[in-house]
């Protein structure tokens, strides 16, 4: 037996390689091979603050505890999926598939070693522009209406890591709301209880400067999530455009999906479909 | 780029997909695909009992209330891992590598289905004899010094699930001890972060009768973990000799890795080494 790959699946902010859910297996079922990771700081990796789990339980403490993980910035994240991709690429370029808050980071390791991959999929993700941290985006117009930062229980400033508490009922519909919003409820709740409570903050003010010989030089696609919660389509189009208009000779391939922020939980199936296509 | 497989990869009891962190990267970088999978009631598809995430915490609550996930049985697991192993396939027989608990599903599965099955690869695994649950081996000489009962903290038969609280000091220092000795200290807590409440008491208590043709026809292997405090080593022998004196027309191939339960989180290149000369 033998089959089509491997592509690499990275997840976003508080998930890990988990969020692919059945993704792996209908990616195979459609003779395409994957590897999902953990971003360091997420997953097998996550640290989380004595008091997210402390009983009995103190929100003044939750808001205050700096993050166990504040110093995981893109670099770290970067260099980090660079020996990811050399390493199952055995000599090949490699199809990355970033989630949300990697986009940044596949950003700055295609802009570091453009050779290593074949296509970059931004997948409802941050797609930043030259030398722009993420979090300038949320001051767009286009991010009006987003539900995401009605999660955070602390200052991302302060303790250094965008803080979730996914143990408390509001914290669970908020993230069931900014994250899961076509997910049924009974795997929304699974993932709600997989999610780490930090993201760091240094990822999110973090900016790589393009070039047309680096990132500009790559394919991308972006899958397009219209009903996304966390990362409104008016952003996701922006990216779009911005990038576009920078590196016009490399046009972005775009393909909507009719998903909330989590599409890889919701219709599993109509994702492998998509990137069995691209690869 | 093609690669060999896919092998599938099952969790045991707790776990999930994500418990195989960097064995399929590892595999990848050895020229085989794997597609880790959630068995019913864990990882993606578990459930959790509102008392072990209630605020404040009531320890009475967490040891009486019904297991929502208590009528995941072998029949149902088994017949998810059929659909699986189907699925990757793709009209090829597949490799299934089954940790712990989820022997007995992998026992059952290829019984029913032996021709979908290439290699049946038991990972400190039980794997139990002919019409013999998984629980009445907690009672023999060989399974003496094992730690994992301490961490339960309700009565299995009562609720429905072994039930674990993963959130408690004490629970975590349990889970550390059991199955994650050799693992390094902030891996570990990352994974019992991960970690379900409840794993099902049906999947302990069910049975398969095995015969030639079906369970005893599909060549089998055996890792054995020698530091092992869950599935302590003496039982995991036990299993073995059993297995080869009812099926001694294809005797276990045994290899020993010298690891506490978990060589996924402790030794992931050495068990990909392994696993990547099996295939």
């Amino acid at each position: 037996m033998s089959i089509r790959g491997p592509i690499l699946l990275v997840h976003g902010f508080f998930h890990g390689a988990w969020s692919w859910g059945d993704v792996p297996l209908e990616l195979a079922a459609r003779g395409v091979a994957s590897v999902a990771v953990d971003m360091p700081g997420h997953g097998l990796q996550a640290q989380r603050p004595v008091s997210s789990t402390a009983r009995p339980f103190d929100p003044e403490a939750i808001s205050s505890e700096p993050s166990p993980i504040k110093d995981v910035d893109l670099e770290v994240a970067a260099t980090a999926l660079i020996e990811q991709v050399r390493r199952v690429g055995r000599g090949s370029a490699v199809t990355v598939v970033a989630h949300s808050m990697s986009g940044p980071v596949l950003t700055l390791a295609a802009e570091r070693e453009p050779g290593l991959f074949a296509h970059l999929v931004y997948l409802a993700a941050y797609m930043p522009a030259s030398d722009t941290p993420c979090i300038a985006y949320l001051e767009t117009p286009e991010a009006e209406g987003q539900r995401f930062t009605e999660l955070l229980v602390a200052d991302p400033m302060a303790v250094g890591a965008l803080r979730i508490d996914p143990d408390d009922d509001t914290g669970r519909d908020a993230a069931r709301t900014a994250f899961y919003g076509d997910v049924p409820p009974e795997t929304a709740q699974a993932a709600i209880a997989l999610l780490g409570t930090d993201a760091p903050t240094a990822m999110a003010v973090g900016t790589t400067t393009l070039t047309g010989g680096g990132w500009g030089s790559v394919p991308r696609s972006y899958l397009l999530c219209r009903q996304d919660q966390t990362v409104p389509p008016a952003l996701q189009r922006l990216f779009i455009s911005q990038a576009d208009a920078a590196f016009p000779d490399t046009k972005t391939r775009v393909i909507e999906l009719d998903s909330s922020h989590s599409p890889f939980l919701s219709m599993p199936g109509e994702l492998a479909d998509v990137l069995a296509e691209l690869v």
